[in-house]
């Protein structure tokens, strides 16, 4: 809080012009946003004076502090309470195998999880094809469920940094969501409020990610690491690739079983492998594990014995989930046709343009145009074929999971597949590195 | 008119990159927010990212024959209808001297002025200190009373470019008021509406204005007169010095009063210099006079000859203003307290920071914070030193009229004066020269 006044203008003029704002005037400048003593025109003008000159890392750190003191900041004692941020891509259902993994090894682990963003499917909608499963638990409901359960899934709420809620909005119909200080402010503020002790990053890469480069991600995740420990948080970050959807399936439902799966011990490599890594960070820095490599080995188990499938199972009960949907898929909804998207000639997948991926499952229902919408979780996608591999004319790429009556949209996805989503080449192509880096 | 539909996010994020926007997609903008289809906060984020990233010569154009269009656009023939620009600064009210001046000369002066924009006062609202001084009236009145009366004075209407009222509204609480671009598109789609067949510009430059340097001022006036060449318009630019307040007063009536004092032949020397120059350069280029000099001589005889001094009290009653305000100051609303700010030392005025005088006057009630405020007109400050001048420790600088109750505002703006605004030097300064460059 300060009791300084400043002026809208002057403040919006110096970061225009590229100077630094200091910590009283971007904490007077958030507040009185977020009281509604600043209209949204200013505050758009300010973000994108922001996003163009950039903000340096107090800065970052000035606005992380505002957007956190907000709202409300959970405070949890033990050191084995760790988070997980992923920054969100195609197919990414990570959350549902690797918090498992963790809670079964004894890491505490809370999250707080968004719905879709843009071309990106979210963690939220996901679990809500469960049947039942309520991820509109209060703060007190969700810190006895941690200390209880051990493991805990909700959505966000309007008492964890509001300013960043209002802010959020404000940047996704502006032009100003790429931007590493902004995203930085934005996960951390939520992230620090949610009272874990360490925060294991996924920072995604490639075609389906804010993040295009490794460059880009690289200073995210720094950014990142820094604020953590500014703030006495342990924190990795592993950069991975999203060239590609992770694991096999996109699509909310599809999504749900492919995650049980790999808990089971059938997942994909890529899915498993980066769910496993991600865990292991977790139980390492919780301090379940000395090493990395005893902690790796954990999650490992955590698979093989069938307790993290358990764990799993255990949140959905929790939290008023069908639980019977670990050993019966039938119960979730399913659309009922298939359609299969042929290779149109013989070669190598050499590229997908991966945001497209996500922006055909919003053209098929299983997304949101408005945030008005409602998500069909029965569509989906299930991809056969992988960078690198090799295929041939009229084999199936991929297989689309639809209603009957959406023949025309089917047809028209077909089509834009082939046009604009996939590339091929006649000569052999690597398999993209799917753990580009680790940041610590 | 576009028929063409284009999307507001991937407009904004082109220009964002840096990206030239075509003349579809600057029309397609500027009219959907016209047309009320786009909120304020997604033109203001472009508005910034045009602004930060620049706009090359056709985007200048594009924007300005898009924000001409959205409104109507008036004709008038005689070749002697000759508008005057000044782009702003502390103190400028040279229109109410050098307009009755050119009128007295039988130049036809049609002013569609506006109001304070960001640290400057605006002509409207100062001439609003005079009681009933109406510049509300239609455009149809307004042809009526150039036609007639030879002088006229309103402020903007939604008829006149109807774009550039909104858009200038939103720059001037946004920050976004001093790019080249911005400035051209909007000085030029007003004044190529309302029909004169010349333009004098006035290019502030210093601390007060919103170029700072001669190099900005003359980029801002070649990309005027060019524009105004493209419409066939005849057009001389000043490029004229604002690092100081222009004449001794700042604030509403106090600027009314030392005008008419300047009409009397009373005036300071730098406004006295500024206007007839401007006056005699409408007169020139109205082809009232053959050569400048003559046009000068002209200038300086209305003043003289008590004409120019007439022609204000006339466009007063014309419209509606309490007209005995010529010979009668205390009709004006005058704050009644004087506070004296002292020289801290004795030494030469070096500079001030003329921007934050505005914004002081701002503090003190007379200027907007926001477009809903209302404007106080009775404070104001005297200055009794000039740059160059030699002050004595405890010498009054400047007085401040304000309200009784204002008193900790006041200890404010002397204490920040002192801080923030004045540099003394204790070696001798030199006058800054008044008419830096003509341009034509």
């Amino acid at each position: 809080m300060t009791n300084e006044n400043f002026q809208v203008y002057p403040l919006i003029d110096k970061k225009k012009r590229g100077e630094r704002l200091t910590n009283k005037e971007i904490k007077w400048f958030i507040q009185s946003y977020t009281d509604g003593k600043l209209p949204d025109y200013q505050m758009s003008a300010m973000l994108m004076a922001m996003f163009i000159k950039g903000m340096d890392v107090s800065e970052t750190a000035y606005l992380t502090d505002a957007m956190l003191e907000s709202g409300k900041q959970l405070k949890f004692p033990g050191k084995n309470v760790i988070d997980k941020h992923s920054t969100g891509g195609i197919g990414d259902k990570a959350s549902f195998v690797l918090a498992p993994i963790a809670s079964a090894a004894g890491v505490k682990v809370p999250m707080i999880a968004g719905r879709g963003l843009g071309h990106t499917g979210g963690t939220v909608d996901k679990v809500e094809a469960i049947k039942g499963f309520s991820t509109a638990l209060d703060l007190d409901t969700f810190s006895q469920k941690l200390n209880k359960e051990g493991l805990v899934l909700i959505g966000q709420t309007p008492e964890i940094a509001p300013a960043d809620r209002l802010i959020y909005a404000l940047r996704d119909v502006t032009a100003t969501i790429d931007s590493i200080p902004l995203i930085t402010a934005s996960i951390m503020s939520k992230k620090l409020a949610e009272g874990a002790n360490g925060i294991v990053f996924d920072i995604k890469c490639g075609t389906g990610a804010f993040m295009r480069t490794p460059k880009d991600a690289r200073n995210l995740g720094k950014s990142l690491i820094a604020t953590s420990k500014r703030f006495k948080k342990k924190a990795v970050a592993l950069i991975t690739d999203m060239n590609q959807p992770l694991g096999n399936t996109v699509g909310h439902s599809h999504e749900i079983i492919e995650s049980i799966e790999t808990l089971k011990g059938n997942g994909p490599k890529d899915l498993t492998d980066i769910s496993i890594a991600l865990a292991a960070h977790m139980i390492h820095i919780a301090g379940v594990e000395k090493t990395f490599e005893k902690a790796h080995k954990k999650a490992l188990e955590m698979v093989s014995s069938g307790k993290a499938l358990e764990e799993f199972r255990k949140l959905i009960k929790s939290q008023d989930g069908d639980d019977r949907v670990i050993d019966d898929y039938s119960i979730l909804p399913l659309a009922s046709a298939e359609t299969q998207v042929l290779a149109p000639k013989t070669g190598f997948i050499k590229m997908f343009q991966n945001e497209q991926i996500g922006l055909l499952l919003i053209e098929l229902g299983g997304g949101r145009k408005t945030k008005a919408d409602l998500i069909d979780h029965s569509v989906g996608f299930t991809f056969h074929k992988k960078i690198g591999d090799k295929v041939k004319k009229g084999e199936p790429i991929f297989t689309i999971h639809h209603h009957p009556h959406q023949q025309p949209i089917v047809e028209k996805i077909k089509a834009q597949f082939v046009k604009e989503v996939l590339t091929m080449s006649s000569t052999k192509v690597k398999a993209p590195k799917l753990i580009i880096e680790k940041l610590s």
